[in-house]
């Protein structure tokens, strides 16, 4: 149908998988690589395990345009993203000279030993390109097709800002949502024709507020076609009225 | 090492990857799966799309003891996980009895019809055992070792909950503590040696607090091993004192 370039998420990290942490990087990825056209096609949560890294990272990077993964590059002996995504190309793992000078520059301004656990973090496969992290200065790195960044949210997003620009990017995937007091059994059949109706709009319905007895169903088109996106809305909010219900909220393009 | 069971989980919907819905279910899953010693080994997300549910249900029951999907078993056209997972089971997909008159029951209860798409709720892949659903009523359900869960965060704990006591137990996953306001860098060299001398309790390190200059560290170890544990916390209490830092707080087994 459409040309638009894939991405695939990997989340790198014992603490998502063990229940610690509350993964916040999905959802910002998916965000941005909406807004740019880029359509995310799957995510993937594995632990810090050579093997799990270097066989998820092996199939993503065949299968999308790009792979951005988070987690595992600081200082520590569980920080292994930068040795398996060399090994997962087949490089060597080397000392960057410009991150050694930016990480260098960093602790001697701040009267920190450059010691070789920090030193670690300017190590990047072979070939690797910088993503730079004005945030805590140890940078993220592209190979190929695969961004690697940190794990921290906040250090994560200011990486994927700096990223951004360089991304080719697709037709954005724009959304529209109808908020009704309706319920989905309701809603299903007439939202199902004008499915039919839209096939270059994905429809879909999200129940919300369960604390109460009166329903609340988002309903949401996605796609890339503004002009089918409005007539979906009206559409939408006809559907609506047809059934007696209440339109909530209207998020149109 | 030891014989636990093993899991993934696959969240299945749009909107997620749209990045329009934080994801709060694998976090719940995973705490859950902790506790009764069920290791989680990776969770992915996909869309609403027939191939890729298959095809990673198809990969994923092969590989772990459990499967435990999220999302898409509603009564709208975007729904179709029940459908997938019978293709992956290469079953039908049938009324079930014991769903139609839960269905049929709560719908006349509350004066609602039961329309098409409501009862396409009661579908299950031949052999398939519903999962009670005390919130909304229509069930999920469970075939072979693919438990099939809704994606609203509430209904799914509901069923979660109702789950739990027919799975298999392992050792349970525990984790001790120790945050200090130590940097990462000054951590690693001791750390390294102390996971080297516990190998059964996986250490692992998480930079907190980034908006003051003050580090905050939280050193987690993670097993099944009281003892072990125990002594890993002392240990590390013991690791950053030496290294001149203050221990912030500690969670203890």
């Amino acid at each position: 149908m459409h040309n638009n370039p894939t991405a695939a998420v990997l989340l790198i990290g014992n603490e998502i998988l063990s229940g610690r942490t509350q993964d916040l990087n999905l959802r910002y990825i998916a965000s941005k690589l909406s807004s740019i056209g880029v359509r995310l096609c799957e995510c993937r949560v594995i632990s810090d395990n050579r093997n799990a890294i270097i066989d998820a990272l092996n199939t993503l990077r065949k299968s999308h345009t790009y792979v951005f993964t988070t987690g595992g590059i600081g200082p520590t002996h569980d920080d292994i993203t930068a040795q398996c995504v060399a090994d997962a190309f087949d490089v060597p793992l080397c000392q960057h000279p410009e991150a050694v000078r930016l990480l260098s520059d960093y602790f001697s301004r701040r009267n920190v030993e450059a010691n070789e656990a920090r030193m670690r973090m300017a190590n990047v496969p072979d070939g690797g390109v910088l993503i730079d992290n004005p945030v805590s200065v140890a940078p993220g790195f592209r190979i190929d097709n695969v961004f690697v960044m940190a794990g921290v949210p906040k250090i994560m997003q200011s990486m994927f800002e700096n990223i951004l620009p360089a991304l080719e990017r697709g037709a954005a995937l724009l959304s529209v949502s109808v908020v009704c007091n309706l319920p989905e059994g309701d809603l299903s059949a007439p939202l199902a024709d004008l499915q039919e109706k839209y096939l270059s709009v994905d429809l879909g319905s999200y129940p919300g507020k369960h604390q109460t007895d009166i329903p609340q169903v988002a309903l949401v088109g996605r796609g890339s076609d503004h002009q089918k996106l409005r007539e979906v809305t009206v559409a939408l909010r006809a559907l609506v009225a047809d059934l007696g219900g209440e339109v909530i909220e209207v998020t149109d393009v």
